[in-house]
């Protein structure tokens, strides 16, 4: 362990408050392997919970968070998080995931840069930061590490796993590989693989942070510096797939930035612009490039289907769990049509499923969003949950 | 003028070979007054020809090329013209745009780099590169530019104006501000206003530009440096949205670039990346970067409705032009809904407009590429334009 605190890099740092997170560590006596076959020691997992455990055990729900995201899916801002949860109206007392009821773990990803072990964290080596050493990860890894937390927890099976975007990749990857262990999964905006547009648009982010000079192989970190413009560029980049056309033009339009006339220059005239802007500079305060690096590798290797001999129907064959699949209509990073696929998988094998589609003009961003229509769905297929495992009425 | 070659920035130069390039040059006794209120003199225009104007010139054609474009419409690759015609397949000898009927003309719009007076040209008072000190110019500005050129050239009339893309803003721009001089428009996979999703994207592209350290604040020709790192992003995440999804998936898939398995790195594993990563290398060459932003600027600004009082109908009111609007339907950069904004508009001052959307997967590039049925609208309304004239038979 570092004694100087690591350089800051928009990762949380162990000489940053802890707000809620709580930390269990893994891979102490025995190392982790990974799926590119290196292995890692002494692997932080930083989560949070809400709710009670209860006496069987029964009631535990994993929310999975997407690409961006970290362990503070509910709660207030406070030092250690700058923002309020990424789904503070949806999980909470009385909320539609209702932590009355539940008892919600949500985890850091692996390779995160919140807490969990990531290219930040330092090599217990030698106490650098891992930096470009960092392996690269997959869905499996990190959901293999939110398994070793499961234990931890003493829970056996989750009554509900749920995600949005890379959320819901972690969604399947556990109904696929510990069907036993998943009651129900709510994978929500999501695709059993990354198609090629955006491996492409994970491509041009990622070249963009290479592309900056600041960003030294990697090994930023160890010479102070941040590749914090390339982070930017990426972000904007990344941001606009997250919304749809139509809710640029509803939002924007081509409003001006506090301007009556265009300048005639390169400043922000549009609001659109200045929006992004924005958007790029203060994602670069709450992230680390590496990890945006990594997290969107593990991202583009999401294949479900491949190791299942290329069948996706058979990565649920005789899978227990109950299945509620929600896409966006105007989502067109993981359209509808990818969800369909899935259920098409599923219903192959004759896996209890539903399907829904949710009519809205949001995109991508829309399982983040308050869409009164997909909060009555997750709450009401978590009701049926509910009865299904015996939980006491609401 | 300068003695010394300007360093080399993708842009064409002076000492380069000229190809099939003609020059024109006007404002050299009055400075050209753009829209953003500054002048310029000096102004070169480089143009080429295909076919011969007949003696009532009533034959002329205006071909206007999309942003990366230039006048290099048909014709083989050969010194000065790295590439074939980029509408090699569609302008020439009996082919659509038929060269053995029609005087066609294509120019390099103003502020491009191949040729016409642009940001890596040599200012006339000093001989260095304009650099920064270039005005932002707007779709007028190009399409006066060239109403000189038409003026050089002894043409009245233009049969028909053609473009896509920014091509098509420059069509919309003719048939608006100069009615009498256009007898038939055709804009293709084009909109009247640029949409904010649109501005979003093209603002990525410059700031991944200027983030470059190379980019000096738009004087790195003074230097001789180069930002090539950052317009190879620009245009890798721009040629994404050239593309339809079912195109990338058609064409790459989730297929890897010579391996069998992934590499659990950052190399170009898969077919898109590898792809994609060429297209922005090769850019470079043949594009100066500063081009890059006061192209993509004068795009954002294009409104056409705006000077009319905000009703676009008014930009075509008493028209005696006749307009053929064809869109793509996979092109999600300038969809279908825009061009039937267009038809709407010109319906409802009763112009004589044809629309056709032309069923496709292969996004906006679609203009660009072998499509058969753009084609043959294409033709045949050229042919019915000709019939107008009173050109002879085919």
């Amino acid at each position: 362990m570092t004694t100087e605190p690591l350089p800051a890099t928009g990762a949380w740092r162990e000489t940053d408050p802890a707000g809620d997170r709580r930390f269990f560590t893994f891979a102490t006596d025995h190392p982790f392997a990974v799926e590119d076959g290196s292995v890692l020691r002494d692997v932080t997992v930083a989560y949070e919970t809400w709710g009670t455990l209860n006496a069987d055990a029964s009631n535990a729900v994993l929310v999975c968070h997407a690409w961006t995201g970290d362990s503070h899916a509910s709660g207030r801002a406070k030092p250690g998080h700058p923002t309020p949860g990424w789904w503070d109206d949806v999980v909470g007392p009385g909320r539609y995931i209702d932590t009355d009821r539940w008892f919600v773990v949500c985890a850091n990803v692996l390779g995160g840069c919140q807490g969990s072990t990531g290219p930040a964290s330092p090599h217990p080596d030698d106490g650098r930061p891992y930096g470009s050493r960092f392996p690269v990860l997959t869905i499996r890894d990190m959901v293999r590490a939110q398994a070793k937390l499961m234990t931890h927890l003493r829970i056996v099976q989750w009554a509900s796993v749920i995600g949005g975007s890379m959320g819901g990749m972690q969604v399947l990857e556990w109904a696929a590989r510990h069907p036993e262990r998943v009651v129900t999964a709510i994978p929500i905006a999501t695709a059993a693989r990354h198609s090629a547009q955006n491996i492409a648009f994970h491509e041009v982010g990622r070249q963009a942070i290479m592309a900056d000079p600041e960003w030294h192989g990697g090994n930023y970190q160890e010479q102070d510096r941040r590749p914090t413009r390339g982070l930017a560029v990426a972000r904007m980049a990344a941001h606009i797939t997250y919304l749809s056309e139509t809710a640029l033009h509803t939002k924007f339009g081509r409003a001006l930035q506090d301007r009556s006339v265009v300048t005639y220059g390169f400043d922000a005239d549009f609001q659109v612009e200045s929006y992004l802007r924005y958007q790029g500079s203060t994602f670069v305060d709450r992230f680390d490039a590496n990890s945006y690096l990594y997290i969107t590798r593990a991202m583009d290797y999401f294949d479900l289907a491949a190791s299942y001999d290329g069948v996706l129907a058979n990565a649920f064959r005789g899978s227990p769990s109950r299945f509620c699949v929600i896409s966006f209509s105007s989502d067109w990073l993981f359209p509808t049509t990818e969800s369909r696929e899935l259920v098409r998988a599923l219903t192959a094998v004759a896996a209890n499923v539903s399907f829904c589609e949710i009519q809205t003009d949001h995109g991508h961003d829309s399982f983040l969003l308050d869409e009164p229509e997909f909060h009555r769905v997750l709450a009401g297929f978590l009701d049926g949950a509910a009865t299904q495992i015996g939980l006491p009425g609401r």
